[in-house]
């Protein structure tokens, strides 16, 4: 069907070949009349820099330069922590830096380096049960099984009250955690924030208990034969059991079978190893400031990944929308005030190390870095953004970049920036900032074999990298 | 990663196993205070209904009933307007009402029946140009080419300008249209809008010159292998001259070729036909309203589809997401004071027939359509809400809907609704409303073979049912 536009002037005004200062006062002033963006009235800044956003929007959506540069990425492999593909990842993305011009180096850290093995479950007993070969895979940081695997009878649990109330009966068994994510909450985060200590504390949990390995339901909304991966965290004072992840269709085939009432047992392999500190680093690519060149614009996402897709989402996207950030910046204006520099952090993963490493590096010495601005939430549609700081300086940013955003489609700005990698740069004072995409896809891809460059669209990753330059560029050239 | 949530309150809220009214009457206060929701500071409505608003919403996220029907009908096939997939969506879509406990009923109307043939295009000349088969789907109403199809020189023409200007140099030839949409609108309606009227008006553009056919680039902004369709309206006063669409991969291998200056010439063979009028029907369900059972508050989509894909977006979610919005009214309040129906009307492709013949039907003299409600804009993320009525009608909703609807993804309430469907209601005082989804991928499907059920997620889809129960139950309570 063909239907008519419900955006207003500003979204059809792009396709005038360009667009009058004293039109868009006009219309800054027509729709801070009709109180769509009740805190606009007064912000120069927004008015200002109108044109500007319109013109790094109209880039980026014609030159989708984000998506070719997550096509190369992603087409790499995958990027495991402490991984050859991800030492391959920080030369790729420093050359495609440099390739745009950027200046560009390397931060060395050191990483954990962790490996999958050869894994595998079974449900052994009763015999003929059809769970020959249950799709799991191993937690990230997990103990192996022994070489030959082990064998227990299975427990399903509901809660950790349910564990608690099992008890001495867990004792040499498998521990089944079978908590679905809730489905209500619009925003899925929260339905994943309910699910996930299951994942991460659960093998601890079980282990008090006297269960010898777990199996953990994959976290995602969808029923599918993919498992999710994701770290699983061990109380230093507990025995560390080996722990997997298993495939929802999986999980309800295993809760059905459990349900029957015989006793099931499973045999689980995981052959995963910890390999030990390995040599890495973060990739840094600036356009530096012409007059406050100390005065730092962070953006950034974190270049590792699971290895069982190949990063797309999480972060790849975040790694190259902060790129083209920094290209579509340089487009515009190639000597802004204040540098603008991308930073792709290593290990968020396995422990986020890389943004740690990134606040303490003694290169921080002579730098300020006025805000950062992180991007880890997929590549989904634009819908908010997220900013701290103090009261006042949230109350000023709010006021431009409500107006300057709403055309890239994010329609809220709410308190609460950063991200497990630039969160450690708030004690310097730097405001921290967040992409937020919408929500309701990411868990069907997040740490799963699911999560490669076809689940991306280019338009919407394109966006998230407009919102992302908009903001760094008003912010490199109005300050805090 | 894992991040905190964004999300204000009401969604948090989600959680906890019931929401108090004094909770949200505390909320809508708060948020009417933050400013966040200025048109609300005064809706008693708004409040009186947040909880059913969340009500709806739960149960639908819950239960994704959207979806299996969608899969229901799309496995059903294609529903081109006369076709025997129609005639049996039409009974289908009937009985899943009927299994739900809506009272349903057919109103036959007449529609026209055109169907494709074989059809199939190839460079002829230049030889060994290697494009021996473009891929090509002729345009919906197009005439025939001879059946041994016809070959002529191409010509490549990038506006109705060029045409003009070319002129009599066209006569006999094979038109190419290779219009590109225009990827920097945000609202991608509007790259369609400007590229749609090459397919609907250039065969009789192009006759007027002289030319036999017309090829027309495909009206979609990725770079793929997919033809899409669409119809071709001919202008009486001239030859109806064949017309087909050409993938955008194809039109751009054609416009290298003709590039290169050598003559190119096409065999083209369309072998569709017009059978004739058929025999087909508009489907109802409603759930009687108690206190004005002939007061009705509408939702609907287009039952028909295009034939090369199975219709998921355009319309088969309209019609499930109207069923949806019915069920969860109905489960949430069995007895609404006023008449809630869903219509899927049939042959909006074709001539937006059915919606005419719904609106001029004898059974709705006894009828009074209060409002009526359109999706048809595929079932992505709900972004907006469209809107008509009186300039007082208007403002009143928005002061509850914009606050009911927030909570589902919807951020604006803006002037015009309706669509093709509902629009002839209009004239009796209707006041249309219309869905709308995020755009970036709608025109990726449309119309094309890529318009399949997996192009379609659960909880997008259901959101829009949501997002439609929300409206239709309030404007069935509380009136206009």
């Amino acid at each position: 069907m063909t239907a008519p536009s419900f955006f207003p002037r500003p979204h059809r005004r792009r396709l005038a070949p360009r667009i009058g200062t004293a039109a868009l006062l006009i219309l800054a002033a027509a729709l801070a009349a009709a109180g769509r963006y009740p805190h606009q009235t007064a912000s120069p800044i927004a008015i200002r820099y109108l044109e500007a956003a319109e013109a790094l929007r109209t880039s980026g959506l014609r030159t989708e330069l984000a998506y070719k540069l997550l096509a190369r990425l992603t087409a790499a492999g995958p990027r495991l922590t402490g991984s050859s593909g991800a030492a391959a990842a920080v030369e790729l993305t420093r050359a495609m830096m440099s390739e745009l011009g950027f200046e560009t180096w390397l931060e060395p850290i050191m990483v954990q380096h962790w490996v999958r093995g050869a894994e595998s479950a079974a449900v052994v007993r009763p015999a003929g049960a059809g769970l020959s070969s249950l799709r799991i895979t191993a937690l990230g940081n997990s103990v192996p099984t022994p070489d030959a695997g082990l064998s227990a009878p299975v427990v399903e649990i509901r809660s950790f009250d349910d564990l608690q109330a099992r008890g001495a009966a867990l004792k040499g068994k498998i521990v089944f955690f079978n908590v679905p994510m809730d489905p209500r909450p619009m925003d899925t985060f929260q339905g994943y924030g309910t699910a996930v200590p299951y994942r991460s504390r659960g093998a601890s949990e079980a282990a008090r208990e006297g269960a010898i390995a777990v199996l953990v339901r994959s976290v995602t909304l969808r029923t599918d034969d993919s498992p999710h991966a994701g770290m699983v965290a061990y109380d230093p004072a507990l025995p560390r059991i080996p722990a997997a992840a298993v495939s929802t269709r999986d999980a309800d085939s295993l809760s059905a079978l459990l349900a029957q009432g015989t006793p099931v047992e499973v045999k689980l392999i995981l052959g995963c190893r910890e390999l030990g500190p390995t040599p890495s680093a973060n990739v840094v690519g600036q356009i530096r400031g012409v007059e406050k060149p100390d005065e730092i614009v962070l953006v950034g996402g974190h270049l590792d990944s699971w290895d069982l897709g190949t990063g797309a989402h999480d972060d790849g996207a975040g790694c190259v929308q902060a790129i083209e950030a920094l290209r579509l910046i340089r487009d515009l204006d190639p000597k802004p005030r204040r540098t603008v520099r991308a930073v792709m952090f290593m290990n968020e993963e396995f422990g986020a190390s890389g943004g740690r490493d990134y606040a303490a590096d003694l290169r921080r010495a002579g730098e300020r870095h006025i805000a950062a601005l992180e991007s880890d939430r997929g590549a989904f549609l634009p819908v908010g953004f997220g900013l701290g700081g103090t009261a006042e300086q949230f109350a000023r940013i709010r006021r431009w970049a409500e107006l300057l955003l709403a055309p890239s489609g994010i329609l809220w700005v709410r308190p609460g920036g950063g991200g497990a990698d630039v969160g450690p740069l708030a004690a310097s004072g730097t405001v921290l900032m967040a992409f937020v995409p919408d929500s309701q896809k990411y868990f069907d891809v997040h740490h799963s074999g699911l999560d490669v460059l076809t689940s991306v669209h280019p338009r919407e990753l394109e966006l998230g990298a407009i919102v992302m330059a908009i903001m760094a560029y008003v912010t490199a050239q109005e300050g805090i």
